[in-house]
């Protein structure tokens, strides 16, 4: 062993959902938006190419004023990231510096705890309840944090927002994350409490409900000392996160509400077909606020249904871990994915 | 004082040049490109609109292949991330994880200390020697590792590639950081002695010869086990770091040799011509292998000509630093921007 090797940090990844380059395939693995983001970027696109030598603003001005706009807040209430990771991994960084264990559930999105030892904070995780929601009497003990990812994943589940809001409040000593990933898709925001409580951060993403996981954009709401010590942690690392077409195209995908809201009923609507349809051939699921459902069916094992998907190109997600390996994650395509994954599914069952 | 403010990280941001808004100042303030990039990422960018509902690559393939071919290295031999920044940040994050002091010059790129205060990596910094040269022997004392930037800045001399290499060779218990984001204006890079050491990590960046500042793209080049170590904490960090944008405009770039040889020749004798006049005009400074010039006049204090062509729209960078307080750093723009700073320069000295 050479002697700088005991000096490299010690880390288990976070290993994502697989990208197949091939795209005749149906993926419904990663929770992308099914349909293209709004055209106006492509404009936005077009005009760029010779501002790209310059550095970017790295307040990112444009984007959030139109964020400011959209969920009626001030401008320095808003920080954006390199997606939502990026804007928690550096809310774990700037907001968990206690020696107190913070505080997640044991089935919830699988970055934090990868965030946690990275950043070598303490972390307990309390254990849903058996249909998969949060036990509120469990984040009432001291600790040095909590994060919720509220609608859940990977079990599309919202939790009511009083229940957000009991934790929030038996909390103030602590910051609270909520993560809302998927919250376009039916959740309750926790927003309207950032008014009542000055330890509440609010993460979302433009990854699900805004069509751009490929540009990478996501960005937290919080009182605005919050987000000044978020932005003072990232000053110290990296002054220009969101490059140039980032910051353009995120502005335009926020400004075009119509769209967004269309694509959203498009994505809820066809959910709720899958559900029923795939309640009919025997599975089970909780009621979905996300654009995945999350099922399990008595007769074929989980592990069995992801292979023979996987063998007619269907890719989606399935976790070996504890309490749900015999679920699957599938995010809601178009109606025609769908309608194939249907069919296969039938098939199968 | 709020409980859970104790709980927040302090630190002390970077604070980067200016980035004024208004497009009709010459800003020479922030070393960026007065060249856009190639043309070939007009059509790159125009057809990616469809594709950003995607994430995108994690391993940034086409990118790292364009790299690995250029400089002649595998693939597994490359990391890229957010800017050379966002690479430095989490180099320093993945080796400096040792309680000996990492060491740094006490003149150079003013990122190195602020990461080391983020991640609470001790460090030492040795004095440049009177003409800022770096003393090859302060770095033959026990320490954590150590980032050197070569060409450094701001004074943008190029150290011989011997000087370089004896710090690595002498210094094999520890990775040694050659920062290299100047180095094709002219100065020596560390790739060859890759094969020879494998402690040695090596960053570039696009933001200044490949003219793409905005898009955000830096990398490293190292064995593969080190590169190995880079990716595993960037996935446990965020595995989406790289945009779509950034990665297919980025491996255009690469592609596009041609105009890169050119800009670099232009930039550079540009450089050569305001250098001489500047020498006329009774300024002194060192032998540039950069694309900024770092000056000094004997009459006139740094900080009065700041002002003085600040006044008229000029921007150049000033740092209130101890033994570089008499100093202007001044990007090379283009040869009319060029033209008029010398005018102005001539009216006040």
């Amino acid at each position: 062993m050479r002697a700088w090797e005991k000096n490299i940090r010690q880390v288990t990844p976070y290993v994502a959902g697989e990208q197949p380059k091939d795209l005749n395939k149906i993926k419904l693995n990663t929770n992308e938006n099914p349909y293209p983001p709004t055209k106006n970027i492509k404009d936005a696109l077009k005009h760029q190419s010779e501002m790209l030598r310059l550095y970017p603003d790295t307040e990112a001005t444009v984007l959030v004023e139109e964020l400011a706009k959209f969920y009626e807040l001030d401008k320095d209430q808003i920080f954006v990231g390199v997606g939502s990771d990026d804007v928690l991994a550096m809310s774990f960084l700037t907001f968990f510096n206690s020696d107190k264990p913070i505080l997640f559930p044991d089935i919830t999105y699988s970055f934090y705890d990868v965030w946690a030892n990275l950043y070598r904070i303490p972390y307990e995780r309390p254990a849903l309840d058996e249909n998969f929601h949060i036990r509120k009497e469990d984040y009432y003990k001291v600790n040095g944090g909590i994060v919720i990812a509220n609608p859940n994943a990977p079990t599309s589940i919202s939790e009511d927002l009083s229940v957000i809001e009991d934790i929030v409040a038996n909390n103030q000593d602590s910051i609270v994350i909520v993560d809302e990933a998927y919250v376009d898709f039916g959740g309750q925001s926790a927003l309207p409490l950032l008014k009542k409580y000055d330890n509440l951060v609010v993460v979302q993403t433009f990854s699900k409900s805004r069509s751009m996981a490929g540009m990478r954009i996501g960005f937290a709401m919080a009182n605005k000392e919050l987000i000044t010590a978020l932005k003072n942690v990232k000053e110290s690392y990296n002054s220009y996160t969101m490059n140039y077409p980032s910051i353009v195209c995120g502005a335009e995908a926020v400004k075009d509400k119509e769209y967004f809201y269309e694509t959203l009923d498009k994505i809820i609507a066809t959910r709720e077909r899958v559900k029923s349809e795939l309640i009919e051939f025997g599975f089970q699921m909780p009621d979905s606020k996300t654009n995945f459902l999350f099922i399990t069916h008595e007769k074929v094992a989980a592990k069995d249904l992801f292979d023979a998907l996987r063998k007619e190109h269907i890719y989606v997600r399935y976790f070996n871990k504890p309490r749900i390996s015999n679920y699957l994650r599938v995010s809601i395509g178009t109606d025609e994915e769908m309608n194939e994954f249907l069919r296969v599914v039938r098939n199968i069952v």
